[in-house]
């Protein structure tokens, strides 16, 4: 997490100020149910959140507190002391450090994985729109790099958003994951506080509680939605390197929008970089390698031991920040992206209509030559051609007339047939059975 | 994937022959869904199952095949054709390859799947055994490895059974990420073969169709599937852990079965190693490292590249039988470990009763006393006998008898006071309470 | 490791014949050694080298007796027992198991490391060889997969060499780091073995004594060994990927050669697709991974536990045989690649010469101008050349021209001076002084 | 990299002023070497070192240009113009960004790296020292967490030392491999400027020129360099974790200083927990994984991207203030553990002698015994003292004794010959010649 990467909102979860906040929340809700069973006065409860409530914490002097104790929720106990006076002491009745660090912890990600969910939200809303704005625009679809057969560019986005929409979904299940409390005491066994206060602290928080915990919340559950984010990571890096491939000089059938200011290159003024994808690619990275130590984190000593704590104060931050601040990159970039559907034809034309070689191949094993022969009498054709695209960058051979010209091919098919083969309403005609598929009747 | 650490029916959903067969029936289903489209004769869809379906498929000459084409799918198709004869020029029509790579490993994926879940309840159910065995068994709960407070060695198993019921649900999970169908031939545009061709082949082997793919499923389902392994691994990674901790020697409170003809040690004959959880823990980490290719493996270029097939031919099997073999492994570790109960008291014993030190604490509080004198009167009572231990690994100064000769303590406290916050009874008094939220009113 | 993915010198490294062979060297060295010190009679360890050097030890009946003893070292004793009678009972006179076991496995990484140095050295001169043929193959070079300016193919191949020629370094100093021997006993005091055994043995399999080893030779050394392997395959990712966006369709500078009968897709009888170099991505994906579980093995408890087993059991022959694989198969892409110059220089023209923007920014400065006039100045022109290519695929605003007829650009140049900064062997001058860096004087 | 968790000097390393301040120095000296060529005048190299030389460079400005041009280094040349006046526009002649970037990269690394090896040499100091205190210190050798033969406190500090000592070389390596520098300009083929640029702007900054780049400095030098350091977090684990396991409960052999103020639990006064070891745990877990995407970072796009920079602004600082920040802090653990002998033996002495096990093994072969019958017999005398410490916690029957009363190891051995083999002194003889191969003749 680093300024550069960071947005405002998201980085406010992390402060000091929202962890303290949180961690007085906690304990004053705990006291509101210690009053109420009785264990603590309801007046001292009252007094709590009366002073506590209203005070501005005094970081400095927690940090002051803290190098001498070495011990953050002691430190912050002696401040909320400070600010309550007396009645302080019925505060963190029966309660453990962990208890106040892991609950909080839980809250900060539950917030921070709202923030993200709206996040994809925006970016779901972006690509949807772009993926019905380019449903019909056609352009070719690659595999290994290589042209294949048309698609739309709309279908490019349609397959965005299902990928987005499936991580949308993961992080609603990561959110579940994280979203509990434990307010269990020393060890997790209730002794020393009831049980009732966690389920009170809890349903005032909006977690549900923690059904064994070991004075931590169990670490599974945290392994589990970093390594959500990782993937969630994965494919913000799929997109962006489709965007990246897209502007490459040679194809440039897409571009990232380029403001007025702009420079791309100190040295080479003509130049327009991919530059926030790439950024994206680079985000992805850090994102996806959070999921590692999440996951050493899970095997903690007995009932717990204080190693993961290093590892969650730096990727809590680090992992919701950049996670967000990619998301709303890539949000801008598809938002913007400047689409060029003449480019798109334009590419698909220079192969001289190779793009129609399998229709060929259909059509030939249809009208009853063998699968074996009818692949070799299109290669023949199609190599024909693609060896004057590899001469000249512009296939000089054009397919349809070398098929014509096939004396095999025509034994095969009429001169109708094959030429009915070269539309690309073909390719097309399913798109709309598979935007149904994706966007529902909307 | 190596023979130690396998098991044969999890090994034979990876064989080829296995693979082969899928790939046979993803192509017979299709032409099924063809023939009924009137795209190809109802017989030839006949005489493909006739023929191929009790044919058994010779891996020697497909291989053969694949030298000189350099193509596996195309070698299996031609080895189809040399069984099935001339209507095997119907077969595969309008598919294309990753329509039956794709779909056969997300079938195995599946298969592997319902074993690994197969795998996990026997182990919850070894889990759920012990922990009632073991319900009042009282043992020193441990935070840092240092003794905290009492738990019980059932409350241990009900934690790891809650940990690995979460396992199941996240697998049950992944297995829905992965249980996709894609027939959507070239580029994923359903050109050529109608979309009603994938919700058949779908329907007859137990999967969904995926709404969009572009030729290959997309590899963020993957990556999300072989995450969660990561997940679970990390999972056992901890049982483990806490199984090799209580068997060393210092601590000694459980012990891994030790059969009657092993050898612990070719040099030291008195040792008894842990050492089926020390494996557990080496492949947890192999099965974790694999959730880092298969994040890579989501962006693919474009419509697809080919870049993640080495990877998932190692994977797919390495992961899933390597999880297979750690999840059997810990079962049998869980079923036939020795627990020692008298150990568990002997060993919270010899620290002459700190584990109380907190009650004393709370009961100074509540007494009037402020927390800050409370925390003091209590650690100085509690270092003299800590010291002792330090001394001698037996505390010598009993924790009680200190506190009943502190003036300090006794101002506020009487002996009888003292004396009620010595019970273990009083830390185990919410177990039944944790037992019914993790196991129910089973 | 898969038969698909592997080279039979590097799996019978890793075979069972060759572990029991290079354990029994070991022994049969140590009793050589202790022999010489008197430890045991000389005609002990004549019979023990006569009888198993020349005996085929019977991996069936070691398992069986595996199977009972549960304990690799032991069941392979009691068979070399079988084998050589009596004297047998001065084999692995205080040792330890470990001390047969790491030696061996450091053996097997140091045979695996000469086999890949063997093929690093075979990729290197691939690499020089292309380097030298095609020094003055100009291409334009690019950043952000934008044009960018001129470089030649040949540099492209002396910045792989130069890279492979580091990665060659890494790997001698990795062999360096495992390449130590063992034979310490118990928790290794040589208390029941005297460090002249280990010197011996060392020296007679070509090893170095471990200053200190803990019955384990410390694993940090493995760690860096795997982590090395791991660098070196993203330095193939590297080029794979380099070779993958020369194919591309828009760009198809180079290609992977595709043999006769070799069939580029099931569908589309067209395409001759990157699927080595793909191949290759994916295995590079593989080797990194196991950086990650060889880190984790460093931190074995007190002096050692057996987690590390299983991952090395696992990642010994995947790394090193899938490396050897991948190198080997990169070398043959390197050597095959099919390069076309013409289309390099194609692509290039299909810019209209914006290439040399930057020799007119400097010329603009050098001519007076300020950088920021320039870069204005600069700017305007390419980005009409610039918009007429994105319009049509084929820049048809010519840069010189534009140049030409600027009236600020004309205040500051002449004609001839526009004109003499449009050549490309500015671009190349010092391509001959990069190669001597890279090179030497070869 | 957060506050917690780092030291002011490695921070400084990383803030805008050092590299702004970086930037200004590569500037100024290429500067030096152009007006040396004559390219540029003398006068206006002189000004700019003058100017430049003297000012403080204005953040907040720079920030405000890059907002506009969205480029770092344009922002930082347009400012440093602000301050040198005309004379800037001989800034930068030739040169891209990439040169300022990655030389200042490289030299910020490089650095850091001088801060590491001090750190280590701390370090090492300090394990030299300890070692040295304990040379002599016999405590319980364990492998597999059981007690197996003695060893001495000494020997796993020097251990230690050795594993640092080999991290340090390595760190060293891996200083070399980032101490490159590129001057090259835009795709790196010095088309636009002299190499002897280069050579002058490495000598003067301590670099050697990078032997061929492609407008980046390539990569995989800067993936050897993060692995290396997770290999060095991975050793510091290994230490942490020693340290963990020998201050838990049961064993305490050793204990982090606890100093006067510090509270080990907010609920359990009594506790003292090894709180910065498990820190050192996690901080080695986020410095490992910083391994992976700076392997990722390695295949760059042709001649190049900028993926790598947003991977590279967060890692660069976080993985070497947290190393910096843990070797430090690993020092002080070092340094002011607090060791208990006595506890050592103690620990020892519960297990009546069992340790001396395989010394009797050797006696009863060297007496002629078999070793299968020597194994069975050392067996069952060490199982009945085995049982009575698994059963009391201390073993009441004695190893000695209960040998001394076998009649079928007294048929091979007499009581002069097994009293003998229960000394210390025999295990710890060598420890002289272990230290000599550690730290030579010192």
């Amino acid at each position: 997490m680093i300024p550069r990467y960071s947005r405002p909102e998201m980085v406010s979860i992390w402060s000091p100020e929202t962890k303290f906040r949180i961690w007085f929340e906690i304990e004053a809700y705990a006291c509101d149910a210690l009053a109420e069973l009785g264990v603590i006065p309801k007046e001292a409860a009252k007094t709590i959140w009366d002073k506590g409530g209203k005070a501005t914490f005094d970081i400095a002097r927690i940090d002051e507190i803290e190098r001498e104790t070495k011990h953050d929720v002691i430190a912050f106990l002696t401040h909320l002391a400070e600010i309550v006076g007396p009645d302080a002491r019925f505060v963190h009745q029966g309660m453990t450090s962990s208890d106040v660090l892991d609950t909080c912890f839980n809250i900060q990600l539950m917030r921070a994985t709202d923030l993200l969910l709206k996040d994809m939200d925006a970016l779901l809303a972006a690509l949807k729109r772009r993926a019905f704005e380019h449903k019909d625009t056609v352009c070719i679809g690659r595999s290994h790099g290589i042209h294949a057969e048309p698609v739309t560019f709309g279908l490019k986005m349609a397959q965005a958003y299902a990928e987005f929409d499936r991580c949308r979904a993961r992080l609603a299940a990561a959110r579940e994951e994280i979203a509990t409390c434990a307010i269990s005491g020393a060890v997790g066994t209730f002794a020393n506080i009831d049980p009732r206060i966690e389920e009170h602290v809890a349903a005032s928080m909006g977690l549900k509680p923690e059904p064994v915990s070991t004075q931590v919340i169990p670490r599974d559950r945290h392994a589990m939605y970093f390594a959500t984010l990782g993937v969630i990571a994965s494919s913000i890096e799929r997109l962006a390197t489709e965007i990246r491939h897209l502007q490459r000089t040679e194809v440039l059938e897409a571009e990232e929008y380029f403001s007025k200011g702009q420079k791309g290159s100190s040295a080479m003024p003509h130049k327009r970089n991919p530059v926030l994808t790439e950024n994206l690619t680079g985000l992805a990275r850090m994102v996806r390698s959070y999921a590692m130590p999440a996951m050493e984190n899970v095997a903690l000593w007995h009932e717990r031991d204080i190693s993961h704590s290093s590892v969650e104060r730096m990727i809590g931050p680090d992992a919701t920040v950049t996670l967000d601040f990619a998301l709303a990159r890539l949000t801008g970039v598809v938002e913007n992206l400047v689409v060029y559907p003449e480019r798109m034809i334009g590419n698909m034309d220079r192969l001289g209509g190779l793009v129609h070689s399998q229709r060929i191949l259909l059509a030939l094993t249809q009208a009853g030559v063998s699968r074996e022969d009818a692949y070799r009498l299109v290669q023949r054709n199609a190599m024909k051609v693609w060896e004057s695209y590899q001469t000249s960058g512009n296939a000089e051979v054009d397919f349809l007339d070398s098929l014509l010209a096939d004396k095999d091919v025509r034994a095969a098919l009429s001169e109708e047939e094959i030429r009915s083969r070269f539309n690309l309403d073909y390719h097309t005609k399913q798109v709309d059975t598979i935007f149904k598929r994706v966007f529902g009747d909307s």
